[in-house]
């Protein structure tokens, strides 16, 4: 006999606790008590909301908050009315800047265009962080332009620089970008300085400065990729079984059939696919966890459906299973990415912004 | 002099009244005028938005509507009191199917359980489409389970088979699919039949039956692959300009410097990365469009920022350019899907939900 419950339907659980726990494991790797932990709540906290994080991050002491823009900016204001928010995508617009100098937000600074915004607007100083480029390629000034900069008009709150092969701890280009970070603490001898992301605590206490600025670590990525995560899982993504599936005859799954199953083979339809953020590149690749079994994914995943062989699992398990953990405890974040070929991240934010969300706190 | 102009944002443009021409089109093709054209507006419109996209349909006579289940059926009920709305994962509790016949919503019928819950019922009959799986491997009953299903009080509105490899019209297995869902029409021979998708439409009208489903070409997915797209483009992705920058000295691009850039190289950092849905496989690989020109991008594709070589551009142009396409006109969905190694679905569906929209109409 069948109970008639409706469907558990899919849920991300984002655990706000281990967010708060990993917050403060990092802030006690810091060099000493000086050194400012802020957090990186961009991008929707890595996709896992930035209301939220802020939220629970605030209440265990950050109050420091870079985001992209100042839609997600003015979002940190109303739960954190006198943290120090520092927006990457900085100013560009002079009313751009009315509004971040009314809601006390500081602008990155990355390029000329940005400065000159600055240094013609009316009221000084304008607290600002200033933002060179010592290797990402990317925003930030080039060294070589420091002496053009008409920075008068800028009250520095931070000089800031990036890393870009910090998850990789021995890579010499780390110490290169040290050593420029370094040359301009010469030429900015009274400012603060930050340098470092999740990567660039682990690389070591000179590479933390007066502020660091975690982001993927507050959130369960491994930072020491292929070594224990020293950080506590936040996410777990579970489906539905939409269908028990008792093959009558060998059949090809999904679209192109691009597995086949025989006789009597059991499958288990899951309610979640591509749309969801279970990716598409996970077809015949990944697996899923259930009631301590690893289900193999068969067949293409679908926009709204994915296929598990569950042949592994005892009669009445496989008849009365309701859930499954595509991404937790024991399916990590880490094993997916490298599975999608793809960083950790892209697993975090691609996760579908409709989908039903638990927060833990 | 620089304009201080406010940066414009990145968005996602969709084209409504192209979505509702590809509707026509699509119609038009149909056997004759007793073959309904429904849509699919399942997974939020394929991540469009399934209010507008279902309601410009219904402005231009669509009455037939497809969604996941009964949260994005409410949706289309509210644009549209009358539409026949079917609900693809079907009724999973008697909770849930007192809620679809309130709001008159048609349940997929796919496997025992969800029979029993009709059967169970006590008001009968109750409407339903009947899934068979003819081959794709997925949902639906299996052709053999035929003699054992109760079908007494279920009032079958369409018998519905869904194509695994109809993208492919050569592929042997549309024409063993036809085949098993006109033996079913033996089995059913006063019942409808729905069988088609975007891809069935095209393998010709012997797929029609009574009723088709396309879902993707509504979206402008390019049925028939490698070919000229016979459906108009809807999705335009733009991002801006955030930084015009010529290089200094040679320096690498982006994270693990996976590209280099030459003394007085010209790069565009622009705004947008795979948080949006810019995914990070196409680092290195695609291009985007400005003016008249192709940039390739360089680099890995950030969280929020991709770069692109922009050599080409005269100065003139490189110093004021604000904004490139992603996808759209130029770089289709096609385009950035083979780069992307995945179907040019999930390149829709992977859109930032949060992503600034503008819908034409």
């Amino acid at each position: 006999m069948h109970s008639f419950q409706a469907l558990d339907s899919q849920y991300i659980k984002i655990n706000l606790l281990n967010v708060a726990k990993n917050y403060l494991k990092l802030k006690s790797m810091l060099k000493d008590a000086s050194v400012v932990c802020s957090a990186v709540v961009k991008a929707n906290a890595y996709g896992l909301g930035i209301k939220e994080v802020s939220e629970i991050l605030h209440q265990y002491g950050c109050c420091d908050f870079w985001v992209m823009n100042i839609e997600e900016a003015l979002i940190v204001r109303e739960t954190s009315p006198h943290a120090n928010i520092y927006v990457f995508q900085g100013v560009n617009g002079v009313e751009e800047l009315k509004a971040m100098l009314h809601y006390k937000l500081v602008p990155v600074v990355s390029h000329t265009r940005q400065l000159e915004i600055i240094n013609n607007f009316p009221n000084h100083p304008i607290e600002v962080i200033l933002n060179f480029d010592t290797g990402i390629g990317r925003d930030g000034f080039q060294l070589e332009e420091i002496e053009q900069l008409n920075l008068k008009y800028c009250d520095i709150r931070y000089v800031m620089s990036h890393l870009s092969r910090s998850e990789i701890k021995e890579h010499p280009f780390n110490e290169e970008q040290l050593q420029a970070v370094k040359s301009l603490k010469e030429r900015f001898p009274n400012s603060k300085f930050t340098f470092s992301n999740s990567g660039g605590i682990f690389l070591g206490q000179n590479y933390h400065f007066d502020l660091v600025r975690p982001g993927g670590a507050l959130y369960g990525v491994n930072i020491l990729e292929g070594k224990k995560n020293p950080m506590l899982n936040v996410v777990e993504f579970n489906a539905s079984v939409l269908n028990h599936k008792i093959f009558n005859k060998a059949h090809s799954i999904g679209y192109g059939g691009t597995y086949k199953v025989n006789k009597g083979d059991k499958v288990l339809i899951l309610n979640t696919g591509y749309y969801d953020g279970y990716r598409r590149v996970l077809s015949n690749k990944s697996r899923v966890y259930a009631e301590g079994f690893y289900l193999p994914v068969i067949g293409v995943v679908s926009m709204n459906l994915t296929a598990v062989d569950a042949n592994q699992l005892p009669d009445e398990l496989f008849h009365t299973i309701k859930n499954v953990e595509l991404i937790g405890e024991k399916i990590t974040i880490e094993e997916i990415a490298k599975l999608a070929n793809t960083d950790q991240r892209e697993i975090l934010t691609n996760l579908q912004y409709n989908c039903k969300r638990i927060y833990i706190k």
